[in-house]
Protein backbone atom coordinates (compact mmCIF):
# COMPACT_ATOMS: atom_id res chain seq x y z
CA UNK A 1 0.00 0.00 0.00
CA UNK A 2 1.05 3.78 -1.39
CA UNK A 3 0.62 5.39 2.20
CA UNK A 4 0.43 9.31 1.41
CA UNK A 5 0.07 11.85 4.03
CA UNK A 6 -2.01 14.88 4.35
CA UNK A 7 -0.35 18.08 4.78
CA UNK A 8 -1.60 19.81 7.64
CA UNK A 9 0.10 22.30 10.31
CA UNK A 10 0.26 21.16 13.35
CA UNK A 11 -2.32 24.37 14.65
CA UNK A 12 -4.81 23.50 12.04
CA UNK A 13 -5.03 19.81 12.65
CA UNK A 14 -8.12 19.77 15.18
CA UNK A 15 -9.81 22.53 12.71
CA UNK A 16 -9.22 20.07 9.87
CA UNK A 17 -10.74 17.28 11.31
CA UNK A 18 -13.51 19.09 12.47
CA UNK A 19 -14.08 20.00 9.10
CA UNK A 20 -14.23 16.19 8.10
CA UNK A 21 -16.54 15.54 10.62
CA UNK A 22 -19.21 18.20 9.64
CA UNK A 23 -18.91 17.03 5.89
CA UNK A 24 -19.67 13.85 7.01
CA UNK A 25 -22.31 14.35 9.37
CA UNK A 26 -24.05 16.16 6.27
CA UNK A 27 -23.52 13.53 3.82
CA UNK A 28 -25.29 10.69 6.59
CA UNK A 29 -28.01 13.37 6.94
CA UNK A 30 -27.66 14.20 9.72
CA UNK A 31 -28.88 17.78 11.35
CA UNK A 32 -28.11 19.08 14.79
CA UNK A 33 -29.52 21.31 16.96
CA UNK A 34 -27.12 24.67 17.00
CA UNK A 35 -26.48 24.43 20.87
CA UNK A 36 -25.67 20.77 20.92
CA UNK A 37 -24.01 20.57 17.67
CA UNK A 38 -20.15 21.46 19.21
CA UNK A 39 -20.89 18.39 22.07
CA UNK A 40 -21.41 15.93 19.75
CA UNK A 41 -18.58 17.31 17.40
CA UNK A 42 -16.06 17.04 20.27
CA UNK A 43 -17.33 13.32 20.95
CA UNK A 44 -16.72 12.28 17.64
CA UNK A 45 -13.80 13.91 17.41
CA UNK A 46 -12.39 12.09 20.67
CA UNK A 47 -13.96 8.53 19.10
CA UNK A 48 -14.06 8.59 15.49
CA UNK A 49 -17.49 7.15 16.47
CA UNK A 50 -20.39 8.65 14.36
CA UNK A 51 -23.30 6.68 16.79
CA UNK A 52 -22.58 9.16 19.01
CA UNK A 53 -24.76 11.36 16.91
CA UNK A 54 -27.80 9.10 17.17
CA UNK A 55 -26.84 8.03 20.46
CA UNK A 56 -26.26 11.29 22.71
CA UNK A 57 -29.25 12.35 24.47
CA UNK A 58 -30.07 15.72 26.55
CA UNK A 59 -32.47 17.01 28.81
CA UNK A 60 -34.47 20.16 28.04
CA UNK A 61 -32.12 23.00 27.64
CA UNK A 62 -29.50 21.28 29.30
CA UNK A 63 -26.35 22.91 27.42
CA UNK A 64 -27.56 26.79 29.06
CA UNK A 65 -27.62 25.32 32.47
CA UNK A 66 -24.87 23.53 32.32
CA UNK A 67 -22.87 27.00 30.74
CA UNK A 68 -24.39 28.73 33.72
CA UNK A 69 -23.26 26.49 36.72
CA UNK A 70 -19.75 26.36 34.84
CA UNK A 71 -19.88 29.87 34.48
CA UNK A 72 -20.55 29.83 38.92
CA UNK A 73 -17.52 28.00 39.32
CA UNK A 74 -19.33 24.32 39.10
CA UNK A 75 -16.98 22.04 40.94
CA UNK A 76 -16.23 18.96 38.32
CA UNK A 77 -16.29 15.19 39.61
CA UNK A 78 -15.21 12.48 37.55
CA UNK A 79 -15.35 8.74 38.21
CA UNK A 80 -11.65 7.78 36.77
CA UNK A 81 -8.49 9.64 37.20
CA UNK A 82 -8.22 9.72 33.62
CA UNK A 83 -11.64 11.48 32.97
CA UNK A 84 -10.18 13.68 35.46
CA UNK A 85 -6.83 13.94 33.31
CA UNK A 86 -8.82 14.85 29.87
CA UNK A 87 -10.78 17.78 31.18
CA UNK A 88 -8.92 20.87 30.36
CA UNK A 89 -8.31 22.16 33.97
CA UNK A 90 -6.45 25.35 32.98
CA UNK A 91 -9.93 26.34 31.42
CA UNK A 92 -12.29 25.23 34.32
CA UNK A 93 -10.21 26.97 37.14
CA UNK A 94 -10.37 30.34 34.50
CA UNK A 95 -14.72 30.26 35.93
CA UNK A 96 -13.41 29.37 39.10
CA UNK A 97 -13.88 25.80 39.02
CA UNK A 98 -12.54 22.45 39.83
CA UNK A 99 -12.05 19.17 39.22
CA UNK A 100 -11.37 15.94 41.44
CA UNK A 101 -11.47 12.57 41.52
CA UNK A 102 -11.90 10.66 44.77
CA UNK A 103 -11.47 6.99 43.44
CA UNK A 104 -7.67 6.81 44.84
CA UNK A 105 -8.31 8.33 48.38
CA UNK A 106 -7.85 6.08 51.16
CA UNK A 107 -11.51 6.89 52.91
CA UNK A 108 -13.10 6.07 49.52
CA UNK A 109 -11.86 2.54 49.58
CA UNK A 110 -12.33 2.07 53.50
CA UNK A 111 -15.82 3.26 53.24
CA UNK A 112 -16.86 0.98 50.29
CA UNK A 113 -15.64 -2.29 52.03
CA UNK A 114 -17.23 -1.29 55.05
CA UNK A 115 -20.70 -0.93 53.13
CA UNK A 116 -19.43 -4.01 50.57
CA UNK A 117 -19.80 -1.28 47.51
CA UNK A 118 -17.60 -0.12 44.71
CA UNK A 119 -15.49 2.69 45.60
CA UNK A 120 -17.48 4.46 42.52
CA UNK A 121 -20.46 4.51 45.01
CA UNK A 122 -17.91 5.45 47.93
CA UNK A 123 -16.83 8.50 45.48
CA UNK A 124 -20.16 9.38 45.08
CA UNK A 125 -21.17 9.43 48.66
CA UNK A 126 -18.24 11.62 49.42
CA UNK A 127 -18.59 13.92 46.72
CA UNK A 128 -22.17 14.51 47.48
CA UNK A 129 -21.66 16.85 50.17
CA UNK A 130 -19.76 19.43 48.58
CA UNK A 131 -20.43 23.06 48.36
CA UNK A 132 -21.58 24.81 45.41
CA UNK A 133 -22.91 23.27 41.83
CA UNK A 134 -21.89 19.98 41.33
CA UNK A 135 -21.07 18.50 37.88
CA UNK A 136 -20.72 14.79 37.60
CA UNK A 137 -18.70 13.12 35.14
CA UNK A 138 -19.50 9.61 34.73
CA UNK A 139 -17.50 7.40 32.22
CA UNK A 140 -16.92 4.53 33.68
CA UNK A 141 -18.82 3.37 36.79
CA UNK A 142 -22.18 2.41 36.19
CA UNK A 143 -22.57 2.08 39.96
CA UNK A 144 -21.86 5.66 40.59
CA UNK A 145 -24.45 6.55 38.40
CA UNK A 146 -26.78 4.35 40.01
CA UNK A 147 -25.68 5.98 43.49
CA UNK A 148 -26.16 9.35 42.02
CA UNK A 149 -29.89 8.18 40.93
CA UNK A 150 -30.48 7.27 44.59
CA UNK A 151 -29.11 10.28 46.41
CA UNK A 152 -31.62 12.19 43.89
CA UNK A 153 -34.77 10.92 44.15
CA UNK A 154 -34.51 10.59 47.77
CA UNK A 155 -33.63 14.41 47.67
CA UNK A 156 -30.45 14.36 49.42
CA UNK A 157 -28.65 15.81 45.75
CA UNK A 158 -29.57 18.13 42.95
CA UNK A 159 -26.51 18.23 40.93
CA UNK A 160 -25.94 21.16 38.20
CA UNK A 161 -25.32 18.25 35.52
CA UNK A 162 -25.32 14.90 35.15
CA UNK A 163 -22.78 13.66 32.06
CA UNK A 164 -23.75 10.05 32.13
CA UNK A 165 -21.87 7.98 29.80
CA UNK A 166 -19.93 4.89 31.77
CA UNK A 167 -19.45 1.87 29.30
CA UNK A 168 -19.55 -1.56 29.67
CA UNK A 169 -21.82 -4.52 29.78
CA UNK A 170 -23.40 -4.83 33.21
CA UNK A 171 -25.89 -2.49 34.19
CA UNK A 172 -24.46 0.73 32.19
CA UNK A 173 -27.13 0.69 29.85
CA UNK A 174 -29.59 0.69 32.66
CA UNK A 175 -28.04 2.97 34.77
CA UNK A 176 -28.14 5.59 31.97
CA UNK A 177 -32.23 4.82 31.77
CA UNK A 178 -32.29 5.97 35.51
CA UNK A 179 -30.74 9.11 35.44
CA UNK A 180 -32.67 9.96 32.81
CA UNK A 181 -35.47 9.52 34.74
CA UNK A 182 -34.63 12.03 37.60
CA UNK A 183 -35.26 15.16 36.26
CA UNK A 184 -31.96 16.27 36.59
CA UNK A 185 -30.10 18.42 33.85
CA UNK A 186 -28.00 15.57 31.55
CA UNK A 187 -26.05 14.41 29.04
CA UNK A 188 -26.39 10.57 28.61
CA UNK A 189 -25.16 8.04 25.87
CA UNK A 190 -27.54 5.70 25.07
CA UNK A 191 -26.22 2.66 25.34
CA UNK A 192 -23.24 0.31 26.32
CA UNK A 193 -21.18 2.85 24.31
CA UNK A 194 -19.28 5.70 26.32
CA UNK A 195 -15.92 6.06 28.53
CA UNK A 196 -13.58 8.21 30.33
CA UNK A 197 -12.87 9.72 27.41
CA UNK A 198 -16.31 10.88 25.98
CA UNK A 199 -16.72 11.97 29.51
CA UNK A 200 -14.19 14.64 29.24
CA UNK A 201 -14.64 15.62 26.12
CA UNK A 202 -18.16 16.50 26.83
CA UNK A 203 -17.23 18.64 29.64
CA UNK A 204 -14.33 20.05 27.61
CA UNK A 205 -16.80 21.19 24.92
CA UNK A 206 -19.09 22.46 27.18
CA UNK A 207 -15.91 24.67 28.73
CA UNK A 208 -14.63 25.79 25.11
CA UNK A 209 -18.47 26.44 24.07
CA UNK A 210 -18.20 28.70 27.19
CA UNK A 211 -15.36 30.73 26.26
CA UNK A 212 -16.58 31.11 22.77
CA UNK A 213 -19.85 32.86 24.46
CA UNK A 214 -17.85 34.72 26.77
CA UNK A 215 -15.35 36.03 24.30
CA UNK A 216 -12.22 34.39 25.99
CA UNK B 1 -39.89 1.81 30.68
CA UNK B 2 -38.88 -0.21 33.62
CA UNK B 3 -35.27 -0.79 34.32
CA UNK B 4 -34.28 -3.70 35.82
CA UNK B 5 -30.90 -4.04 37.40
CA UNK B 6 -28.47 -7.29 37.06
CA UNK B 7 -27.47 -8.20 40.50
CA UNK B 8 -23.85 -8.52 39.92
CA UNK B 9 -21.35 -8.28 43.34
CA UNK B 10 -18.85 -5.39 42.43
CA UNK B 11 -16.04 -7.94 42.47
CA UNK B 12 -17.89 -9.77 40.07
CA UNK B 13 -18.40 -7.41 37.47
CA UNK B 14 -15.49 -7.17 35.22
CA UNK B 15 -15.66 -11.09 35.26
CA UNK B 16 -19.19 -11.14 34.35
CA UNK B 17 -18.40 -8.29 31.15
CA UNK B 18 -15.70 -10.45 29.89
CA UNK B 19 -18.42 -13.48 29.84
CA UNK B 20 -20.95 -11.40 28.12
CA UNK B 21 -18.20 -10.38 25.13
CA UNK B 22 -17.30 -13.99 24.73
CA UNK B 23 -20.70 -14.44 24.24
CA UNK B 24 -21.25 -11.88 21.85
CA UNK B 25 -18.41 -13.06 19.97
CA UNK B 26 -19.23 -16.55 19.40
CA UNK B 27 -22.22 -15.73 18.47
CA UNK B 28 -20.87 -13.21 15.77
CA UNK B 29 -18.67 -16.27 14.63
CA UNK B 30 -15.44 -14.79 15.75
CA UNK B 31 -12.84 -16.76 16.84
CA UNK B 32 -9.72 -15.26 17.94
CA UNK B 33 -5.98 -16.89 18.38
CA UNK B 34 -5.46 -18.16 22.52
CA UNK B 35 -2.73 -15.78 22.74
CA UNK B 36 -4.49 -11.91 21.42
CA UNK B 37 -7.82 -13.22 23.14
CA UNK B 38 -7.23 -11.33 26.31
CA UNK B 39 -5.95 -8.37 24.59
CA UNK B 40 -9.00 -8.15 22.13
CA UNK B 41 -11.43 -8.82 24.75
CA UNK B 42 -9.62 -6.22 26.76
CA UNK B 43 -9.99 -3.49 24.01
CA UNK B 44 -13.79 -4.10 24.12
CA UNK B 45 -14.77 -4.34 27.26
CA UNK B 46 -13.13 -1.09 27.33
CA UNK B 47 -14.45 0.56 24.57
CA UNK B 48 -18.10 -1.88 24.28
CA UNK B 49 -16.95 -1.40 20.67
CA UNK B 50 -17.09 -5.09 18.83
CA UNK B 51 -15.77 -3.40 15.31
CA UNK B 52 -12.06 -4.22 17.39
CA UNK B 53 -12.75 -7.87 16.63
CA UNK B 54 -11.74 -7.01 13.65
CA UNK B 55 -9.57 -4.33 13.38
CA UNK B 56 -7.10 -4.97 15.94
CA UNK B 57 -3.78 -6.10 13.95
CA UNK B 58 -0.70 -7.96 15.51
CA UNK B 59 3.06 -8.52 13.90
CA UNK B 60 4.15 -11.94 14.22
CA UNK B 61 4.81 -13.30 17.72
CA UNK B 62 3.91 -10.26 18.90
CA UNK B 63 2.68 -11.11 22.25
CA UNK B 64 5.11 -13.07 23.49
CA UNK B 65 7.82 -10.50 22.44
CA UNK B 66 5.66 -7.59 24.09
CA UNK B 67 5.54 -10.05 27.55
CA UNK B 68 9.46 -10.52 27.56
CA UNK B 69 9.87 -7.14 26.78
CA UNK B 70 7.54 -6.16 30.14
CA UNK B 71 9.27 -8.72 31.93
CA UNK B 72 12.71 -7.19 31.18
CA UNK B 73 11.40 -3.68 32.39
CA UNK B 74 10.30 -1.88 29.82
CA UNK B 75 9.51 1.58 29.64
CA UNK B 76 6.19 2.75 28.78
CA UNK B 77 6.13 6.27 26.82
CA UNK B 78 2.37 7.17 26.55
CA UNK B 79 1.34 10.60 24.41
CA UNK B 80 -1.15 11.39 26.61
CA UNK B 81 -2.03 11.95 30.61
CA UNK B 82 -5.01 10.04 30.40
CA UNK B 83 -2.94 6.79 28.46
CA UNK B 84 -0.92 7.45 31.44
CA UNK B 85 -3.23 7.42 34.22
CA UNK B 86 -4.88 4.47 32.40
CA UNK B 87 -1.93 2.37 32.48
CA UNK B 88 -2.00 -0.06 35.73
CA UNK B 89 1.61 1.27 37.17
CA UNK B 90 1.63 -1.13 40.06
CA UNK B 91 1.57 -4.32 37.86
CA UNK B 92 4.19 -2.55 35.48
CA UNK B 93 6.59 -1.46 38.53
CA UNK B 94 6.48 -4.91 39.71
CA UNK B 95 8.47 -5.87 36.71
CA UNK B 96 11.03 -2.89 36.84
CA UNK B 97 9.26 -0.61 34.62
CA UNK B 98 8.35 3.25 34.54
CA UNK B 99 5.23 4.68 32.57
CA UNK B 100 6.11 8.28 30.93
CA UNK B 101 4.71 10.90 29.84
CA UNK B 102 6.43 13.44 28.55
CA UNK B 103 3.28 16.06 26.69
CA UNK B 104 3.37 18.86 29.09
CA UNK B 105 7.17 18.88 29.67
CA UNK B 106 9.15 22.37 29.23
CA UNK B 107 11.18 21.18 27.03
CA UNK B 108 9.15 19.64 24.86
CA UNK B 109 6.89 22.58 24.68
CA UNK B 110 10.17 24.70 23.48
CA UNK B 111 11.73 21.69 21.20
CA UNK B 112 8.30 21.34 19.29
CA UNK B 113 8.12 25.32 18.88
CA UNK B 114 11.63 25.44 17.66
CA UNK B 115 11.22 23.02 15.09
CA UNK B 116 7.78 24.02 13.88
CA UNK B 117 6.12 20.29 15.29
CA UNK B 118 3.75 19.25 17.50
CA UNK B 119 4.58 18.18 21.31
CA UNK B 120 3.59 14.79 20.60
CA UNK B 121 6.81 14.60 18.33
CA UNK B 122 9.37 15.94 20.48
CA UNK B 123 7.84 14.09 23.18
CA UNK B 124 8.95 10.76 20.69
CA UNK B 125 12.04 12.33 20.48
CA UNK B 126 13.15 13.03 23.69
CA UNK B 127 12.06 9.49 25.08
CA UNK B 128 13.87 7.32 21.75
CA UNK B 129 17.48 8.23 23.48
CA UNK B 130 16.27 6.37 26.94
CA UNK B 131 18.40 3.13 28.00
CA UNK B 132 16.68 -0.21 27.93
CA UNK B 133 13.39 -1.93 26.15
CA UNK B 134 10.77 1.13 24.70
CA UNK B 135 7.41 0.50 24.61
CA UNK B 136 5.42 3.40 22.95
CA UNK B 137 1.83 3.59 23.27
CA UNK B 138 0.44 5.61 21.10
CA UNK B 139 -3.59 6.81 21.59
CA UNK B 140 -3.69 10.55 20.34
CA UNK B 141 -1.42 11.58 18.34
CA UNK B 142 -0.61 10.16 14.71
CA UNK B 143 2.21 12.64 14.11
CA UNK B 144 4.02 10.61 17.28
CA UNK B 145 3.42 7.57 14.94
CA UNK B 146 4.48 9.08 11.97
CA UNK B 147 7.91 10.41 14.13
CA UNK B 148 8.17 6.58 15.05
CA UNK B 149 8.24 5.72 11.70
CA UNK B 150 11.02 7.66 10.72
CA UNK B 151 13.16 7.08 13.37
CA UNK B 152 13.03 3.54 13.16
CA UNK B 153 13.47 3.62 9.47
CA UNK B 154 16.50 5.34 9.36
CA UNK B 155 17.83 2.99 11.78
CA UNK B 156 17.79 5.37 14.81
CA UNK B 157 15.25 3.71 17.09
CA UNK B 158 14.26 -0.36 17.55
CA UNK B 159 10.94 -0.25 20.27
CA UNK B 160 9.94 -3.38 21.77
CA UNK B 161 6.53 -2.75 20.83
CA UNK B 162 4.64 -0.10 19.23
CA UNK B 163 0.76 0.07 20.55
CA UNK B 164 -0.90 2.39 17.64
CA UNK B 165 -3.74 3.49 17.91
CA UNK B 166 -4.26 6.94 17.83
CA UNK B 167 -7.84 8.24 17.10
CA UNK B 168 -9.32 10.85 14.25
CA UNK B 169 -9.32 12.38 10.61
CA UNK B 170 -6.29 13.50 9.98
CA UNK B 171 -3.53 10.83 8.74
CA UNK B 172 -4.44 8.39 11.63
CA UNK B 173 -5.39 5.93 9.44
CA UNK B 174 -1.97 6.69 7.14
CA UNK B 175 -0.31 6.41 10.10
CA UNK B 176 -0.88 3.13 11.26
CA UNK B 177 -0.21 1.34 7.83
CA UNK B 178 3.66 3.16 7.65
CA UNK B 179 3.91 1.41 11.15
CA UNK B 180 3.02 -1.64 9.79
CA UNK B 181 5.39 -1.40 7.19
CA UNK B 182 8.41 -0.53 9.59
CA UNK B 183 8.80 -4.52 10.77
CA UNK B 184 8.79 -3.55 14.39
CA UNK B 185 6.49 -5.27 16.92
CA UNK B 186 2.99 -4.05 16.78
CA UNK B 187 -0.54 -3.87 17.90
CA UNK B 188 -2.35 -1.50 15.73
CA UNK B 189 -6.01 -0.79 15.32
CA UNK B 190 -6.72 -0.21 11.35
CA UNK B 191 -8.60 2.82 10.60
CA UNK B 192 -9.90 5.59 12.55
CA UNK B 193 -10.57 4.58 15.71
CA UNK B 194 -8.55 4.40 18.80
CA UNK B 195 -7.79 6.52 21.60
CA UNK B 196 -5.85 6.82 25.31
CA UNK B 197 -8.32 4.61 26.33
CA UNK B 198 -7.77 2.04 24.36
CA UNK B 199 -3.62 2.30 24.13
CA UNK B 200 -4.01 1.75 28.34
CA UNK B 201 -6.53 -1.52 27.65
CA UNK B 202 -4.22 -2.63 25.66
CA UNK B 203 -1.05 -2.36 28.27
CA UNK B 204 -3.15 -3.54 30.65
CA UNK B 205 -3.98 -6.56 28.83
CA UNK B 206 -0.53 -7.67 28.22
CA UNK B 207 0.77 -6.88 32.03
CA UNK B 208 -2.62 -8.92 32.97
CA UNK B 209 -0.99 -11.79 30.95
CA UNK B 210 2.55 -11.56 31.95
CA UNK B 211 0.82 -12.02 35.25
CA UNK B 212 -1.04 -14.92 34.35
CA UNK B 213 1.57 -16.33 32.76
CA UNK B 214 3.90 -15.80 35.65
CA UNK B 215 1.20 -17.25 38.08
CA UNK B 216 1.35 -13.75 40.00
Amino acid sequence: MKVTLENVLPGDIEKRSFAIIEGELRSRGVILPEDRAPLVKRVIHTSADFEYADTLCFSDGVIEKALAAIGAGASVITDTKMGYSGINKRVLEKYGGQAYCFMGDADVAEMAKKNGTTRAVAAVDKAAVMEGPLIFAVGNAPTALIRLYELITEGKLSPALVVGVPVGFVNVVQSKELIMETGVPYVVARGRKGGSNVAAAICNALLYMLDETRGM
